[in-house]
């Protein structure tokens, strides 16, 4: 980490497709600003960098009857995909991710089955330490 | 915003009646020991500063069983509704009310259509400056 | 509240068992660190707090399919159950539990019926004072 740029650090609790993109804007809008983005998957949001799997995202049950239209609407809009603004907020080198140790284990979740942007695989100490000197510290 | 306040900021993403009212317990609580509130609706959270709809907010699916139960007990309580709670905390002249913009354009919602306590339209970089001087950051 | 020790705030607001494993992970880890952790528990989260409630945390209506293959999981691993989990943080002295007060009136939850654990039955503005001074505040 850097000592000078602002941080944010976010745990990716959520696997739906709502929070991913509350967490990647706010990410995304975090690294046009010349902030650190810290990411944290845990829980469904570590499910999610199993490859493949942030394709299919959906809406959680309260909203899954909106999901076809706003599956539309972000078409028509040619909004980027979870992953692909993943992806780009990668390339600023500015973002990291850490993929919850205990939550592979309770899912049998295993490395090599992990979206190669992965940087670490941590527990959540490595995560408490970093929010610890965040600037801004969110549990999406 | 003042430099003397403590401030508390919330990303609202929620449109549920439990996650609303938590939001302005706090708020409430907040503005009452002379914090500044700073509220970013989003998402969900957004949609439900369309005029009228703060009024039909229920619970999520989770809970849904529990809904008439709920609001019975809360007008036998005489609790104020979340809208009665907004408009209550905006007198105190120290809630600022944002509403996302990438959203209102996601959701095609107009800005005539949103309620006038809103403050400004906003993205996601003004919420990000609020939250890193902000004493508590909260998403909801 | 000591001067020294750094601070987590959780506020549990939910009171499913995805969630109140990540806030006891958290939690576990913070004093296993030598942190503070001061868990506010409200809403669906206060519910929990009732004797025998914890034991029954299930899964949110959107992965509610998957909750007897978890549960499978979590016992072959020999996890600990959240309130086992609760307790074990207890012991170590660094775990201040709140149970909020308008959630107890609302739902109509009476101290006598809460697990002996809980230190102290407040409301927002103890949690607002707590999060001000604390290192990382979360909202679960």
């Amino acid at each position: 980490m850097s000592e000078d740029r602002k941080k944010l650090a976010i745990v990716v609790q959520a696997g739906t497709l709502d929070k991913l993109y509350c967490a990647f804007i706010m990410g995304s809008t975090a690294v046009a600003m010349d902030m650190e983005a810290h990411f944290y998957f845990t829980f469904w949001g570590l499910n999610m960098l199993v490859k493949g799997a942030m394709e299919k995202a959906g809406l959680p049950a309260t909203y899954k009857h909106l999901e076809g239209q706003m599956r539309q609407n972000l078409q028509k809009m040619n909004y980027p995909t979870p992953y692909e603004m993943l992806k780009r907020m990668k390339q600023s080198g500015l973002l990291k991710i850490y993929a919850c140790s205990p939550t592979m284990q309770m899912f049998g979740v295993k490395r090599e089955s992990l979206i190669p942007e992965v940087d670490e695989i941590a527990g959540a100490a490595a995560f408490l330490e970093i929010a610890a000197e965040a600037d801004i510290t969110l549990f999406i």
